[in-house]
């Protein structure tokens, strides 16, 4: 494996050595594997679980990593090409991000969308641009449009708690949130879910429907997988029978970038933060999935999250192991 | 060991077997002894010796740590159970705590008291509900009224000094400072020189009383160890023949929490500044003691900080090794 | 070795030793040579590449680093003796350095020029004082003055590419910049230029002369390896034939100290961007140098920086090299 931008990417034999080898390393160890190995990590978007669950990641194997990032004391970075830096950047991504990458074995980046142009986003035009730049195999740790570390997570989990694959029905619901949230993991689980090959339904308000790329992507890995991807705005229909509900917010697609439509399209749906009732013709053991971080009694209730649904918990812990998995493929060329 | 929250918790033995370890790893060091072991730090108070100190400890045994903190580019967290999360925090701490824990094997956690409540914070209510929610053993880095770590060390460096134990007259005594600061070292310190077998005398101004139940439970461990715990007013008799004054600053109790009426009480306290008078009348080779960090020329002067009298540089070395030992006895079991 | 604070402090046979472990450890990396140790890193002013690069370093050779620095949380540092610390600054230096000091088997210090008195600044006087307070080994991570790590590099990367020593010509280039930055690059540059024996002609507006005791030192560098060092505000002869244009901007040192008078002197320096028309008459194979972050347009254009002439990324990536060199030669002794 030569870099890891996306589970798109990965054939599906490729994935399933993948996620062998995360099993493996969660139960047999290998403290020496990435012996004087180093992991370069640039943020320039926020992270917890990501920036923590690489640094352990590393560790557990043997290695290190350092982090780059704008909120840790390094100075301002252009990203604009051609432009004369008479401003407040003091280094252009040209050089930094190879310098940062020759300092490691491989490079994580972490870059949200902009959000100006939905067209652009949806290309993962600022990430790949970043990463053509980088002398060393890349991790996306989210981009824009893309976060297959989350998702490499969540197919462990469901893998672990015997999730149907075929027949299984996955929910992707989008639920209230004060903010207008990047497309990143919604795209990113529609897409994992349809190529696992589940019955994949896109549960959104109208607005907020998932770009075209998108859903013609995700419906491409259904036709291979034996899955099916569709989207609604129905919810008693969507959530019936259902063995996964995974909840996140995104914003609206009809209003991309402007966020006062956004904030008003908001007004009136109060009502999709999911409860109990949510689960009462869903599957029986119908588990509640999101990637965190989630805010309580907005998006999901102090309820659900806190019952025997909720498997965030184990999401996140599978982080740790899945990219545990990902760096030794990398580094050791194990896949 | 299985965490390592409250110095009081420990059986006089395991704190011997403690302080041996520490003074083992001190002259030989286990490079290997914890090899592919992560110790996650959650800071949700400023720090610079816990949390280099700690950082140096898991490297020095061949492990590693990643710190996750609110000023290190995380989001701002929730508290408050029940909460409906509209407001600024992204995630609660019911979700971001055993996240952190589960990528660690152990977790350290500091949060200051919150100082609202003396009752509450007597109690260390916060950092009990804190640490109840972390699935990996806890690691007290200072919390509302302990710092089991700081008192490790300075039992050590005590030790190492050759102060005697029951026979021995240590004066905790309150220290000026420009602000109202927390309890948790002074409620730490008289604990360990109470459980050391130490005549412990607190001293200090009027409105300064440390909390009954802090005294109690001193009074508890020096009615074990053969020591005595008292408190006092008055300079001349409590540092008379003293074989430590260990200094420190801390808030108002009687008027815990109100900023002005402590900033008002401490106002004609200025002359509460060690300085060498203070050790005309002391045993002869009385020591100075501070769990840093220390405002000179406020807390104590120049002359006493840096002349032979001062131990406090040892002190902080011996967190190091204090903090070495606890890692060891979690992580690997030995104590 | 005992620290690493000036390339000036090494002599020839050393300097070659320092240069042969460094290419030795670039071709055969040793991942357990400093196994258990640490790297204690203060940072008092920013920085991407030192501390990026120290952390690999460290990695690399199997052992760890810790970062401190008032940007990464810890509180503000009081500098100043004998001062009453009741303002903003918690604790002093005289404390913070040998505690911090005494966590690592080595300290790496950055502090900039205070930037009030040219002649402090040359004499690196705040350094100095701050290193004096070290009990482990110091590493000048860049001062007032000097930056060895980068002239190691940049001695490193010339030789690699063959640049001649005695016979070579080497242009330290002034250029344009929005601000008046450090004396550290362009000092230590030509100190290691002189120190390598070339013809070494330090290129700028008036205004803009480095300070004597700086060119001073260089010329009796000259004298022992058989270079030469100049001034001249001639760019047409100072760039004839030369083999390396290093281009750096610095404050006037007329109006040092002085941001309105240094502005108002940069007004028409406009001129002083790198382009391709300086290399018209230069040698055929001439190299452009920057220590980086550099500002594109502002200080060299894109076309020499993403042309074949620009050796930039060699130098940044011979940084870990270089500093993998030093900590091996502190740290087992083998230089």
């Amino acid at each position: 494996m030569k870099s890891f931008r996306d589970l798109a990417d990965l054939e599906p034999q490729r994935l399933e050595e993948l996620l062998d080898l995360a099993r493996r390393l969660e139960k047999h160890p290998e403290p020496k594997a990435l012996e004087g190995k180093v992991l370069a990590l640039l943020f320039l978007s926020p992270s917890l679980r990501t920036m923590t669950s690489f640094q352990s990641a590393m560790l557990r194997l043997g290695g290190g990593s350092f982090i780059a990032s704008p909120e840790f004391g390094i100075h301002p970075l252009e990203t604009r090409p051609g432009v004369v830096m008479d401003g407040t950047a003091v280094e252009h991504v040209r050089e930094a991000i190879p310098v940062i990458a020759s300092y490691g074995d491989a490079l994580g980046i972490r870059a949200f969308a902009p959000r100006k142009s939905i067209e652009d986003d949806v290309l993962d035009k600022d990430f790949d641009a970043l990463a053509s730049l980088s002398t060393a195999p890349v991790i996306n740790m989210e981009s824009a449009i893309r976060h297959p570390c989350q998702s490499l997570a969540d197919w462990k989990t469901m893998d672990e708690l015997s999730f149907p694959r075929n027949g299984g029905k996955f929910v992707l619901s989008w639920a209230n949130h004060p903010k207008a949230l990047p497309l990143a993991v919604p795209a990113a689980t529609v897409q994992m879910a349809a190529m696992r090959g589940m019955e994949t339904i896109v549960l959104r308000p109208e607005g907020f429907e998932l770009p075209e790329a998108v859903m013609e992507r995700a419906r491409r890995a259904a036709a291979v997988s034996g899955g099916s991807v569709r989207e609604t705005a129905d919810r008693a229909e969507a959530i019936e029978d259902a063995h996964a509900i995974y909840a996140k917010s995104w914003s609206s697609t009809r209003h991309y970038g402007d966020a006062d439509l956004d904030r008003e399209l908001r007004q009136g749906l109060r009502g999709w933060c999911v409860d109990d009732s949510w689960f009462e013709t869903t599957s029986p053991d119908c588990r509640f999935m999101h990637c965190l971080p989630v805010r309580r009694n907005v998006v999901v209730n102090d309820s659900v999250l806190d019952g025997p649904r909720s498997i965030v918990l184990k999401q996140a812990r599978n982080r740790l192991y899945a990219q545990m998995a990902v760096l030794h493929a990398i580094m050791k060329g194990s896949v």
